[in-house]
């Protein structure tokens, strides 16, 4: 994690997506990947933060967002964001949203739509649509089989006498 | 990528899948996570493998699918699974059915369903039910604000003679 360099501590909402935005531009022009940036902060310090780098990272799980909550649980050593507030330069897309509700933040800002995204190329609106069809009619064909065999895992894990929820 | 040890190749849809829910039963029973694996096959090999690493690494996007996407990507030298098929022992959650869509494979097969999950303790099903929502109806608040400033780095992205899409 680096700090911001400031004189003034951060201290809005505003100041804090500005630099989620910050982040962004910078994350683009550096060729680290797409135009997005976040951060997460907890009482008013930002403890987590990250630019798209899905392509200088060929990892196309790497958005602002899940860089971001990635970081903060490294530095805070949880796997969950009680108490914090992720702010992202975009609206998030389903796996970032995603990420988040297993992450747990208090609250989110966000700058940008989703839309607005699309408007630049990138697939969040198209996404959204597909994970609300039902699993028959989604462009990527998914097939399900062995449900059985599956299911037997999440019985033993069930009766685990010592396990970690999340 | 550990290569699976079988005197003959793994062939089929169900072997694939099998060989996930024994990734599944191994990283739970190892404790490293919730009882989740998946695989990533091309060509009739595996390229990519994970089980749910949340606890273990502190890392709430750690999910299997996540982590054999992640590591087919780094194998493959890519930030796209084409031509690829996704197996994972139980139907992807929304961030992970999110992070397929970018990743981009071919097809997807899985054994459990969402709601089997949700019976061993999982949110997978309230997350798709938050993510159907408006915004505003979501448990975790959502706040939009600064679109403009936002936009303004989405349209400098736009005018950028070169940048990788993804």
């Amino acid at each position: 994690m680096q700090e911001v360099q400031q004189n003034q501590p951060l201290k809005t909402d505003d100041d804090f997506l500005r630099e989620a935005i910050r982040l962004a531009r910078e994350g683009m022009t550096t060729g680290q990947g797409g135009p997005f940036g976040s951060v997460v902060v907890k009482d008013g310090q930002i403890v987590g933060q990250g630019c798209n780098q899905v392509t200088s990272t060929n990892d196309p799980t790497a958005h602002a967002e899940v860089v971001a909550i990635r970081d903060a649980c490294q530095n805070l050593g949880t796997f969950q964001l009680d108490g914090c507030t992720l702010y992202a330069s975009c609206e998030p897309c389903p796996m970032c949203l995603g990420a988040i509700y297993w992450a747990r933040p208090s609250r989110i800002v966000f700058g940008a739509f989703h839309y607005d995204a699309a408007r630049a190329g990138f697939d969040d609106h198209f996404i959204y649509q597909e994970i609300e069809k039902p699993r028959e009619e989604r462009h990527i064909p998914m097939q399900q089989t062995l449900r059985d065999e599956a299911n037997t895992v999440f019985d033993e894990w069930i009766a685990m006498d010592i396990r970690t929820l999340y």
